[in-house]
């Protein structure tokens, strides 16, 4: 009888724009087994937008705090695979991010503490498949990548270490503020929509509590996109605090701020999609 | 080497109308990971219509009889987040059901013997997140304490010791026979539509037996819809009985009377969905 | 304390036409634990058109290579479920593949090097589930026989022993050549459409290597479907080599030839899906 050692034993989970339709996340997960056996493979979703890299990175952020330390991230979204681009890995405190280098892990990048990271090499070379595809680096490159390093690989085996300001970030992916005497005008952008077409905006509660704490009078008046304003005069707590079919402003389980319709599709109703502009506009008094 | 004791541990299953496009399933798993390292999750499903708790009820009905002894079920069917819904363990013979007590229960109750329910109480917060969300109580509350359960933790830890009578109950669930000296008629609501567009119906198999066995000469002789009457002479074995595009009624696999159109959609055929009703006529000669 | 073995475990597969909607397949795995407690259970797709065996084939295909020795390999796309069909286990070098025998292991025969074919007969009675349905044979049938079979039964203890040449196959599956002086004509199919509307043809690189091979010069003309002719000069490497909206032809990562569109759906464009017959035109000269 050999036992099984968990304490050597990390978790994988995959994001990818893939969809589950197809045997590609299923392949990757026998890659994986073939070379980790029993490392515990999740799911975080693989109904990215395709090729949507913004999409992708702002799910990212979601899990960073919810999975165990040394958990190894996979993020496959990635229009330049068989390109030149590049395949990195971040490290931060509590875990691996391995992707293509294309601003995927912008989220991840501004919001964690990063270690280290890696430029992936020809170093990596004999922790790939034997044949690298040109169209399907999920299977021949980040998966069996990513079990090597669940089984305790060092990252540095895998290539030579960069600088963190090298690395590809998306533009805009923050909240802007501008402000004159009466309002405070906070530009936006969606950063995704979820099942329920609730839509995912790019500021932060830490941001707002840090810029609208020092205001001793800051009211929310309302949200312009390019076709409505919706008077929305306060941040509510929970759908239950709206009617049904009204719009509500709510910090969401990500620690980002929420536009939605109770019992309806914002994203839907405002015609409003990973990218879209909006602001919030305050009163000061 | 510390090895993986599989005595101590049970299984986690997870039902919710999450959908599977976010990164919100991901999340519990990750939590429950961080508790209970290498205790198996299942999904059920994610794809629960948007709070339809009569459907997540049925739907949950269908894999008591599967699962080993000691599975922890998990049900996220929560239009109420964040209002003052309850929490509640339900433990039956051979397994384990959390749920809000909306109702998502009421299938369960009738089906199984209960040997005891807990109402969570603050005794609970220990065992869940430091941080409880408004909005995400699968992630802040329900995984983490799936997830302690798992490991061993007794129910009585998580709150008080409440009756079965006290637990809420959706109206309606079973089917209604009225019968005259020539038919029975068997008021039925649809539960829930499958992926094929088959209906699954309130009316169990033992149910039937026990009424229909005892009449010497019953014979089906059609359903009604609000839109439809459809001839239908017996209860077919299996879709080969019928040819392709015809209606057949039949014993569905969790026991329940189904009504389907041969290789296409009862649902779409018929305009029925999760609590359309519909009647069975039945004639004694 | 018990240790869990992982030399005595295998790994499941499962592909199934059931969808991800409903129950069934959650239910599956509770099977597989009841019996195989801790063998992990891997997701190829559950989205095969509903009874499109040709197309499951074909998925079912692109996984030969990637899982470890020794997994067992469920394929369930059944439209004769509860009718006189067989159920088949084919043994091949490195894998198990259980299906019904429906044409449904047609590219896995044409592919792989079969060691054993046992049809199941009264003798699999012990190793399923007490009540076989008419209806879910995936719960009653194939979930148990595949957990025992993960867990070392042989496959003798399941049936008979068959010829290779027994098995019910797929007309059609293979291009067909045709050539004279100056042009060839490979008559293909559509085996499936992939998530991005990218369609994977019948035609094998290893094929096309052995055929064209030999011809000195040939070069790639056109595609033809029945609306539609593409004049298409050459098999790209990659999608960053023609213009975004421009067809392509590639290699794909399951070594057979696929028809895209880079950034758009060619499935849709082409309005083409499994089955539908095009033709490659080459030049030589």
């Amino acid at each position: 009888v050999s036992c099984l050692d968990i304490d050597g034993l990390d978790m994988i989970t995959l994001m990818t724009d893939f969809g589950t339709t197809d045997t590609y996340v299923g392949i990757m997960k026998g890659v994986i087994s073939g070379i980790a056996s029993h490392v515990p493979v999740v799911d975080l979703t693989h109904a990215v937008s395709p090729q949507n890299v913004l999409e992708g990175s702002a799910r990212w952020e979601t899990v960073c705090d919810y999975f165990p330390a040394g958990t190894v991230h996979v993020g496959v979204v990635d229009p330049g695979v068989g390109s030149k681009r590049s395949i990195v890995l971040v490290q931060t405190e509590r875990a691996f991010w391995l992707a293509p280098d294309n601003g995927l892990l912008t989220m991840i990048l501004n919001q964690e503490l990063v270690h280290r990271v890696v430029r992936l090499t020809e170093k990596a070379t004999p922790y790939c498949l034997p044949q690298v595809s040109a169209t399907f680096h999920g299977r021949d490159v980040f998966a069996p990548i990513a079990a090597h390093l669940a089984m305790g690989l060092t990252p540095e085996a895998l290539g030579d270490e960069i600088s963190i300001e090298s690395l590809v970030r998306l533009p805009e992916t923050e909240a802007v503020w501008t402000q004159n005497a009466h309002e405070m005008h906070v530009a936006m952008r969606v950063l995704f929509a979820d099942r329920f077409g609730n839509l995912i905006l790019n500021l932060r509660h830490e941001d707002w509590q840090a810029r609208a704490g020092k205001q001793t009078h800051l009211a929310v008046q309302a949200v312009s996109t390019e076709d409505d304003k919706l008077p929305l005069r306060e941040i509510s707590r929970t759908f239950a605090d709206v009617a049904v079919g009204e719009p509500l402003l709510y910090w969401g389980s990500g620690s980002r701020l929420e536009l939605a319709l109770r019992d309806d599709s914002a994203a839907h109703r405002f015609r409003l999609a990973a990218g879209s502009p909006l602001t919030l506009v305050c009163h000061r008094h």
